[in-house]
C-alpha cells in the first residue's frame, strides 16, 4: 500500500506537534524539563480526587458508565457558567458546551467557521497547539505583532481595515508562549474593534486563574458583553476554558462559552467528533469542584508554589544568562519566553541543552513566518526548586558558550 | 452577531444525530426505549471497576492524573494487539492507536484520508454515526446494497469498476442498523476486492464479541492478512474496535488498528483534536481489561443475558407484529431492523409508539438516497425482559393500526 499517495490535501499541513515531540525526549528522569506545559503532579488534589472518584461510582456508578448528552453533564455546565458569571454579567448552562480539554474546544471552533483560504488573525508569537488544530484548514494568518503588554491592538485594526477576517484566535492572559498579558486598556480598545467587525473571537484562557502578581483583568468575554450591553453571552467571543491548570490534566475537562447559536452548532460537532466526553471524568470533576472553597482554596495554594517558582526562575535566570540574552517576566500562568542574540539558533541549542540534560521548547513553531528562531519557550510549574536552579545554571552555560 | 452567515460551509452539511435527539425525548422513565444502543446498565462490571479504580489511583495516581502520549496507554495498546492477534497474524502496539471512542476513530480517519467531493463506498444501510461525521466532508456516497448475508459483494466490485474510489465503510458483523453479517464466503470475496482495487476499508467492529448463535468468523483485517500473506497489518484494513459494548461506554475508550504510515498520521490527528484520551479511564480500562479471564468470563456473560433478550424480542415480535411486516434475525450485537409496508413512514409510526410510550430509531437516517422511510431499528440489549414484552406488544398495537 502507498499511503502517501491516498492520504487527503489537508495532511500536507500536518505534522507531529514539536513540544509533544520534545517531551518523549525528556522522559529520561535524568532530564530537568522546562519543555512542557504540566502542572506539578505533586500538588495534584489526589485525596481529594479519590473521594471524588469514591462517591460518584457508588452513589452514580451505572450512570457514570453509560453513554451521556453531547453537550456535558449538567451539572457541571451549571457550575462553569457560575465561575464565568459576575455581577449583572450571567452565564447560562445553556452557554457552555464540555469539551476533552480545551484542545478539543478550538479544534471543533476551526470545524465550525473556518472554510479553505480563510483569513485568520493570531498574536506573533501564538499558541503552537492551535496551529498544529488550525492549519489543515488551510488558512491565511494575519500576525498581530506584539510587546510587553500583549497584542498591540492598534496593528490588529489595521489588519481587520486592509482585508476581512474570518476569525481571530488568541491567548490575551499569560499567554503561550510569552506570558504576557494584554492590559486593562488594549482589551477595551480590543472589545471596541471586535464589536466594530462583528469578528469572532476565540478567548483562549487555561490560565487566568493562575496569577502571582499584578491585578487582575476582567475576560475580553466579559470586556465585550460590557460593552454590547449585554447580561448574557451573546456577542463574539467563544472563551475556552480547562480544568487542566487548575485540578489536573489527566481529567480531559475544558469547555467553551459561547451564544447559543455557536453552542448549538458546536454540539453537532460534538456528535460527529467523539459523541460526547467521558462521563466518568466528568462526573469526578464535577464531584471535586462543587466545593469551590475547597477549588479556591486549592488554586490559592497552586498560585503560592507556582508564584516560588517563577520568582526563583527568573532570579536564576538572572544570575545566570548572559546579558545579551533577555526574557519576558510574566505576572501568572507557566511559561517565559526568552530571547537570544538574532545569529543564534534555538534547535542547536536545545541540542547541547539536551546534552547537558536540560530540556526547553524552540520559539519558532510558535511564530507565524520565518521568525523566532532565536526565542525558547522555559516552563517553570512542573520542575521542583532545586531542578529550577540547576537548569538554569547548565542552560547559563551553554547560552554563554553560544551567545 | 448573524452566526449563520459566519459558519463555515461544512456546517450545511451537519444535524443533530437523529438517535441522539430521540434518546433525550425517551429520558422519561416510563418510556420502553428500543431506540439508543445502550448496553445493558445493570450489567456493567461495576465492583471491578471500583476496584481498578482505586488500584489505580492509589499505586499510579499522579501519572493518571498528567498529561500523556497522544498514542495512548503502552500497555492498553499492547493488550488490544495481543487479543487482535492470531496464529501467525500478529498486531503490534505499534498498530494501535487508543481513541475516545471508536466514533473518533471514524472522524478521526475521515480527516486522514478524505477530500471533498472524494467517492466513499457504504453498505446502504450503514451507520447513522458514521454519517454525521463524514457528511460535513462533502463526498459522494456510493451505496452498495445489502441483504441478509451482508453487503452484496459483487455489487461492490461493479461500483469500483465504474469509478474510483477513495475508502470503503462497513460494519460487516452483527451491522447497526440491521444485525447482519457478512457471511464467511464474502468476506474472502470482499478481501479479494480491496486487495485487488488497493482500497482503504474501515472495517467498523463494536460488536463481534457479542455473538449469540452461528459460527464466528473472522475480521476483514484478518481475512485481508492471510490474502496477501502479511503475518502483521500492513494492508488497507483500518479496523475500529471499543471496549463500550464490551465494558462500558462511560469510559469512552475505542481504538484503530491499522497500518503503521495510518497509525502514524492519525497520531497526528489526535494531538490537534484533543492531545489525548483521558489517561484516567485508559488506566483504568487496562487494570480491568488486563484480567483477561474475568474479561472474557464477563463478556460470556453478556452473550447469555442478550441472547435471551434477543430471543424474547423475536418471540414477541413473531406474535404482535402484523404478517405485513418483516424484521432481520441477528446472530449477534444489538439491534434488528423492521420493515413495514413501503406506504408507512416510520417516522409517523415513532409519534404514535411515542403517545403509548414506547420509543424505536427510523431507519431513514441510516440510509443513502431517499429510502427506507418505511424501515426502523430495534434494540434490544438495553431492555428488561418484561420491558421487551410490553414495548413490543405496544408497538404490535400501533402496527396492526396502520398496515
Amino acid at each position: 500500500m502507498n499511503w502517501d499517495s491516498l492520504f487527503a490535501a489537508r495532511t500536507k499541513h500536518m505534522k507531529r506537534s514539536t513540544v509533544r515531540e520534545i517531551l518523549k525526549l525528556t522522559a529520561r528522569p535524568e532530564v530537568i524539563s522546562f519543555a512542557g506545559g504540566l502542572p506539578a503532579p505533586e500538588l495534584f488534589p489526589m485525596e481529594r480526587i479519590q473521594q471524588a472518584t469514591d462517591t460518584v461510582l457508588s452513589e452514580r456508578g451505572r450512570e457514570v458508565m453509560q453513554y451521556s448528552t453531547s453537550e456535558g453533564m449538567p451539572e457541571l455546565r451549571g457550575l462553569i457558567a457560575k465561575r464565568l458569571s459576575s455581577g449583572k454579567f450571567q452565564v447560562n448552562a445553556d452557554n457552555i458546551l464540555i469539551t476533552s480539554g480545551s484542545q478539543q474546544a478550538l479544534d471543533m471552533i476551526a470545524r465550525v467557521l473556518l472554510d479553505e483560504h480563510d483569513q485568520v488573525a493570531v498574536e506573533n508569537p501564538t499558541y503552537v497547539g492551535m496551529l498544529t488544530s488550525w492549519k489543515p484548514f488551510d488558512l491565511q494568518f494575519s500576525a498581530v505583532p506584539t510587546d510587553a503588554n500583549g497584542m498591540c491592538v492598534d496593528d490588529l485594526e489595521i489588519l481587520l481595515n486592509n482585508a476581512p477576517h474570518k476569525v481571530m484566535y488568541s491567548v490575551p492572559t499569560f499567554q503561550n508562549p510569552q506570558g504576557t498579558t494584554l492590559s486593562r486598556e488594549r482589551r477595551q480598545k480590543l472589545a471596541e474593534i471586535l464589536v466594530n467587525h462583528n469578528l469572532p473571537f476565540v478567548e483562549d484562557d487555561p490560565y487566568s486563574a493562575l496569577r502571582y502578581s499584578g491585578d487582575s483583568v476582567p475576560s475580553i468575554l466579559q470586556f465585550e458583553a460590557d460593552l454590547r450591553g449585554s447580561t448574557t453571552p451573546e456577542g463574539c467571543v467563544m472563551y475556552c476554558g480547562t480544568f487542566s491548570k487548575t485540578l489536573t490534566p489527566g481529567l480531559r475537562i475544558g469547555w467553551v462559552a459561547a451564544a447559543f447559536p455557536v453552542i448549538d452548532k458546536l454540539v453537532q460537532v460534538k456528535q460527529a467528533t467523539d459523541l460526547h466526553t467521558s462521563t466518568l471524568t466528568q462526573f469526578i470533576t464535577y464531584e471535586v469542584a462543587r466545593d469551590e472553597a475547597f477549588l479556591d482554596g486549592h488554586i490559592a495554594m497552586l498560585r503560592d508554589v507556582y508564584r516560588q517558582r517563577r520568582d526563583l526562575m527568573l532570579q536564576t535566570i538572572e544570575e545566570h544568562f548572559p546579558h545579551e540574552v533577555t526574557w519576558t517576566r510574566p505576572e501568572g500562568g507557566l511559561f517565559l519566553m526568552v530571547t537570544m542574540p538574532p545569529h543564534l539558533d534555538a534547535t542547536e541549542i536545545l541540542k547541547q541543552a539536551l546534552a547537558q540534560d536540560v530540556a526547553f521548547v524552540p520559539g519558532d513553531g510558535f511564530y507565524i513566518g520565518d521568525t523566532g528562531r532565536n526565542t525558547f519557550r522555559l516552563n517553570y510549574s512542573n520542575a521542583r526548586p532545586e531542578m529550577i536552579v540547576e537548569g538554569i545554571r547548565r542552560l547559563g552555560v551553554v547560552l554563554k558558550a553560544n551567545v
